[in-house]
C-alpha cells in the first residue's frame, strides 16, 4: 500500500523529530516494566525542565491536547466557580464551553480576534474569581499573549486565584517559565512544536491547584487523585489506572531529549529564525499578515487570503502538487486566513524557503 | 540508548504485529488530509466488520480502552438512571464507580471472580434498567460470558434497556457478532488483541443508543454528538472536534488489514490454538487454572501461583533472565493468580512453549 509523504505546515501536526519517529518504532514495553517507569519518570522530568516548572504532578496525559483542557476544567471547576476566560481566538471560545459544562459561571472577556489578551481588562472582568484561563498561544489567529504579565498580576492581587494557562501551540517552540509566570495548570499536545505525532496532551498542575482541586470529579479517565496515585507514586506504591500509551510515551521522550540536545535555547532561536524569514518573504510577496505585530507567534503565522483568491483551491494544489500542507483559517476567518506552521522539526529555513516559493508559484498561476 | 525487546506475553501491551508497527512510522499525515479521512474511513469500515456491526457510529477514540468506558457512560446516563453492571471482575467493578460518577442508580450483581457473568441473576436485578454493562472478557481473571445470551434475552424482555459490553481483551481474538448479541455499546482497546500499541479506543454505539443519547454530556472530549459530526458527517461536512492521532489510526488500520488478510477465523483459530496449548501445558506443570471451566479465555489464562512460591520473584526473573513478562494477579488475587496474555501477534505456539519453557525452569530453580 502506498503511502504519501507530506511536508505538514499547517498549524499541526507538525512532521515529527526523526527522533520521535524512532522511538514510536522501538520495541514496545509493558505500562508496568520497571523501564518504562524509569523513562516515564525522564519525561515527566523533561517536561518540567521544558515548562519551567517543580510542579510534582507533570505528566502526559493519555490523549490529545483538548484532553488537556478537558482535565484543566474537571479537576478545577465546582458548579458555581466564577471562571474568567480570555478569550481571542478559537481555543479561548472552547474553554468557555468546556468550563460551562462542569458549571461555571464563565465571564468572558472578548478580543478582536488577532489580538493578544489584555491583562488589564481581564484584571477589571471580576475581583475575584475562583480561576482565570487563557490561551498562551492561539492556534487558531497566530497570537502570542504575555500570560507572565497576566500572572503576575493576578497573583499580587490575590491568592484566590488559580491561572490556566493553554500551552498547545507554545510548548517546545518558545521560551517557558511557567513558575515565574506563576501559572497553576497547564496543558499541551505534542503535535506541534514538541514535534511528535497527536496523541498526548502534556499536563502540569501547581501544588497549589492540587490542594483545591475537585475530589472525584465526574470524568473518571482524567481524575487527577487517581492519576496522580500513579505518576507520583503513594504510601501503597503505584497505584494502577489505566494502560499508558507505552509507544507515544517513548515518542514523546525521545523528541525532549533531542530538544534537550540541541538546547532550548537553540530551539527557540531556530523557531524564531524561521517564523522571522516567513514572515519577511509573505510580505515581500504583498502578502498581509493577520496577527497584531509585535504579538505574532514565529511558530504559526496567519497570512490574509489575497482578495479573489480562492483560499482552498490554493490548498489543495500545494497539497497535489508540492506535497504540502498548510491550514486554512477558523471560524469567522475561514476562508479569509491561512495559517502556516514551522513548528518543531520543520522550523527551519529550508522549510520557510519551500512554502514561500510554492505558494509563489501556486498565485502566479 | 539502548532499548530492551520484551515478549509481552502479560493481559496486555502485547506485542504488536509487525504491519501495526510499520504504520506507526510511516510518513505523518494530517489529520483533514483527504488521505487521512479515506484511512479513517477504512478503519472505522474495518472495525465494523471485525465486531460485526452496522452502526454507523463506529470509530477509534482518541485515548485507551478506559476512555471507551468513560464515554459509553457518558454519553448514556442522566442523573438517576438505573444501571445493572454484571460485576465478575476489575472492569465490572470499576464500570460501577464510573456509572455512579454520572450521577446513575447502579444496582450490582456480584458474582465470585473467575466465574461468566449469570444471565438470570442480572435479568432478575432489575425490571426495566435504563442499562445493563457487562464485560465480554474479563482481563482481570480470565473469563468469557455469554454476551449473546444476555443481549437476546434483555431484548426479548423489553425494547427499553440498552446493553454495553466491554471488549477490550475480546476484539480481535474472538468472534464477534455485535449486533446479532444486541448490544449497543461496546468499546475495546488496541493493545490486547489487535495487535497494537495502547492508546486508542475502538468504540461503536448504535442507532438506538444514539436516538437515546444524552445531549451534552459533561465531557466535551468525548460529546458523541461533537464527535458524530466530525466521523459521520453533516449537512455542513465534517466538523472540526480535536485532532486525530493520526500515526495511532494509521497503525490500527494497518493491524486490521493484516487481520483480515489472515482471516478473522484463522486468527480466532490461532487464539484457540494458541491458548489450548498454553493451558495444557501448564496443567502438566501441575498447576491449577483460575478461571472455571468451560468459560477460560483463549488469549488470556489466569493460573494459580503454587503453594510457597513468590509470584512478585518469578515475574521479576522471568523479566530478567528472558526478557518476558506476564502479568500479576488483581485485586483480592494480586498475589495468587499470573495472568498470561497470548493475544493478536502473540497468540502463537511458540510463544506458548517458551512462556511454559521459561516458566518450568524458574520454578524449578
Amino acid at each position: 500500500m502506498s503511502v504519501s509523504e507530506r511536508t505538514l505546515l499547517g498549524p499541526g501536526p507538525s512532521n515529527p523529530y526523526p527522533e520521535a519517529t524512532l522511538g514510536l518504532a522501538a520495541p514496545l514495553l509493558g505500562h508496568l516494566d520497571p523501564e518504562f517507569i524509569t523513562l516515564l519518570e525522564r519525561t515527566c522530568e523533561r517536561l518540567r525542565s521544558l515548562w519551567g516548572t517543580e510542579n510534582p504532578l507533570t505528566l502526559p496525559l493519555s490523549g490529545t491536547g483538548s484532553l488537556g483542557m478537558e482535565t484543566a476544567f474537571a479537576n478545577t471547576v465546582r458548579s458555581g466557580d466564577v471562571v474568567v476566560v480570555a478569550v481571542n481566538g478559537l481555543f479561548g471560545e472552547r474553554m468557555c464551553e468546556v468550563a460551562g459544562r462542569y458549571g461555571a459561571e464563565v465571564v468572558r472577556v472578548d478580543h478582536e480576534w488577532g489580538r493578544p489578551v489584555d491583562v488589564q481588562r481581564v484584571l477589571d472582568a471580576h475581583p475575584a474569581p475562583k480561576l482565570v484561563a487563557a490561551v498562551h498561544a492561539e492556534t487558531s489567529t497566530g497570537v502570542v499573549s504575555d500570560i507572565g504579565a497576566l500572572g503576575r498580576a493576578l497573583r499580587e492581587r490575590s491568592d484566590d486565584t488559580l491561572l490556566l494557562a493553554d500551552c498547545v501551540t507554545s510548548l517546545g517552540g518558545m521560551p517557558m517559565a511557567l513558575d515565574e509566570w506563576r501559572v497553576d495548570i497547564a496543558y499541551s499536545g505534542t503535535q506541534k512544536c514538541l514535534g511528535v505525532a497527536p496523541g498526548l496532551a502534556p499536563f502540569t498542575f501547581s501544588e497549589r491547584a492540587w490542594e483545591r482541586r475537585v475530589q472525584a470529579p465526574p470524568v473518571w479517565y482524567v481524575d487527577l487523585g487517581l492519576l496522580g496515585a500513579y505518576v507520583r507514586g503513594g504510601p501503597g506504591g503505584r497505584a494502577y489506572h489505566h494502560t499508558a500509551p507505552t509507544a507515544m510515551v517513548a515518542s514523546l521522550d525521545a523528541a525532549l531529549a533531542r530538544i534537550e540536545e540541541e538546547g532550548v535555547d537553540s530551539v527557540s532561536a531556530r523557531h524564531e529564525a524561521a517564523g522571522a524569514r516567513l514572515r519577511e518573504g509573505l510580505q515581500e510577496m504583498g502578502l498581509e499578515l493577520f496577527a497584531a505585530e509585535g504579538h505574532r507567534l514565529s511558530q504559526l503565522t496567519s497570512v490574509r487570503v489575497p482578495d479573489g483568491v480562492d483560499s482552498g483551491k490554493v490548498r489543495e494544489r500545494l497539497l497535489r502538487d508540492y506535497g504540502l500542507e498548510i491550514g486554512a483559517g477558523v471560524g469567522p476567518h475561514a476562508a479569509t486566513v491561512w495559517r502556516i506552521g514551522l513548528m518543531g522539526h520543520n522550523a527551519r529555513l529550508d522549510r520557510a524557503e519551500l512554502v514561500l516559493s510554492a505558494l509563489r508559484r501556486v498565485l502566479e498561476r
